[in-house]
């Protein structure tokens, strides 16, 4: 990466572009005390990946999740790239819905806007309307607001609603995870749908046009986020998946942590996938390895948990339905950290 | 009303405040094609306040819905009112919730923000959780999104997402609406959570301070959105409902019309309630009748059609409840049309 495009004022963490991963987390200490909902139907609450909740008179859960793909859509609007931000929206929607077992069903879409015109409306609803025909699933409605003072000009709000459906029996949340087990990733194809308010400040117009093996800075950024639906759904059926952490915001050491108990750590090798190269050229123009890990996926999309004894089994499975299982790393004895070597 | 607040430049009509219920009108044709979901599990598709689908293996359905509060979130912000802003969310989405005949089960809420701090996140989500617990319901989750170069500064994006389950035989969805079917309304007690990019820009900050009969302008339209849940879940379990219309952006010709059949006009009787005098002051300052009309709830929140044999003991219910029923006029032969008079 020529230094071009980097001055002093361009950002080195997730903080100096604006987005503070500490308010983040005083805001989710904060909301741990307000969310103190007694409520015996709740199966997973605040901090899981979607909230699953028993469906009365039902052997059935609920499991519904809420999701931003944040900054992301600066550049789909600025590039044109309309019709396939609704796959990030579906598909980072979709990985949230089946980290705990749930298979989804209704997906509603949220646009908040000042200026778009009824032609970007469109081509934004008609891809998540195709990405949710490609998952399976219905857009059954959704929400256009156009909100002068609210949201500025020429950019828009893009958020999901996805519920689910799961057996009570057949929940999957990290607490049967114990020392021995084994974690397998899934790679990612790149951001996703994380970091893009550092990303897009690290690059200025020419450095994303820049081409790297014939593939171009914005086009590694616009790339979709994947599904993992197939694989995963596949593995929950064959096997006693003991946890699935979606890697988004905080990267694999914040989301692995949600769903591991208090007497185990999980160890991870950073090494275990081909790392997409857009991470190498953000990571060469100045943001620290840790800070990488921090904000970034590091070309891993989703972590699996599974007892030693059903590795290979998951291994086959997860590979006869196209993803490129890796092997992460293991469960140790521990107090619910992460660690990667 | 003072002159004071008024000059050439304060808009009278949606469009010149920046909202284009042209734009929602093109893009809700848009949409009618691209959300084409020929799923035979759909129960209420597009067009319908929630959207209504089968859970597979069972007599249930799950009714979702999304909505954004708009732009009332800025007078909050300017106000300090974050506390309430919470009960126009819940409430929002439990109306639309409701009219399907849903109980509502589960939220989700989403705040869009850039410098929000701590504190009045906390202030937002304490409103959102204590008004799901007003209705019975549970705050499982959400999103606060940072968004620089999304979202302006110093105010924030407030969107909800409820699920609600409905039997499959006791849906409601205005099908067998007849000639001679009674219309009831219930009152809001002010604009709700419809029509605020108008309403803010028409008043400066002398003017929202004003008061009429010891009420500022400010509080009448902080007021919070009405929750009918309590005499409307009432009512659908004793009488036989036909159809429910919650009365929100496009006001009750646009609202009462989602639910009519197309042989069937409705023939509302505009002072069946007593209007808010906030509607009286907006009017004043020179918005259109019919302008008021489209943007406005004018003093209805919810509509509810019942058979002409069930009009007695629904006002019972109803008083019973709380509500303040009134009638509101007839069903008679027709197109599909709304009328008011």
């Amino acid at each position: 990466m020529s230094s071009s495009c980097v001055n002093n004022r361009t950002p080195r963490t997730y903080s100096e572009s604006g987005v503070s991963l500490e308010l983040a987390s005083v805001v989710g200490q904060s909301l741990s005390r307000i969310l103190d909902f007694d409520d015996k139907s709740i199966v997973v609450g605040l901090g899981g990946f979607a909230g699953v909740i028993e469906i009365p008179g039902t052997d059935l859960c609920l499991a519904v999740s809420a999701d931003s793909i944040g900054t992301k859509t600066i550049l789909a609007a600025k590039y044109g790239r309309l019709p396939t931000i609704g796959y990030d929206l579906v598909n980072h929607c979709v990985d949230d819905s089946i980290c705990h077992g749930a298979s989804p069903i209704v997906f509603l879409d949220y646009i908040g806007h000042v200026d778009l015109s009824a032609e970007a409306i469109s081509e934004v609803v008609s891809g998540v309307a195709n990405a949710c025909r490609g998952e399976g699933i219905v857009l059954i409605g959704g929400e256009t607001a156009q909100l002068p003072g609210v949201l500025r000009d020429s950019v828009f709000d893009l958020v999901g609603f996805i519920a689910g459906i799961a057996h009570r029996n057949r929940i999957i949340d990290g607490n049967g995870i114990c020392a021995g087990d084994r974690i397998i990733a899934l790679p990612s194809n790149g951001l996703h749908t994380n970091g893009y308010s550092l990303a897009r400040k690290i690059f200025d117009d020419d450095a994303l046009e820049r081409q790297y093996n014939g593939v171009s800075v914005k086009d590694m950024l616009l790339a979709p986020h994947t599904s993992y639906r197939k694989p995963v759904v596949a593995l929950t059926e064959y096997i006693t998946v003991k946890g699935i952490a979606h890697i988004t915001g905080g990267g694999i050491r914040k989301n692995l942590a949600r769903i591991l108990p208090d007497d185990v750590d999980a160890v991870v090798r950073k090494d275990c996938v081909q790392i997409p190269e857009i991470f190498s050229i953000i990571e060469s123009i100045g943001v620290p390895e840790n800070e990488m890990y921090d904000v970034f996926n590091m070309g891993i999309g989703m972590l699996v948990v599974v007892a030693k004894s059903d590795i290979t089994e998951s291994f086959d499975i997860l590979n006869k339905h196209g993803a490129k299982p890796a092997d992460a790393g293991t469960i140790v004895k521990g107090t619910g950290q992460v660690s990667l070597e």
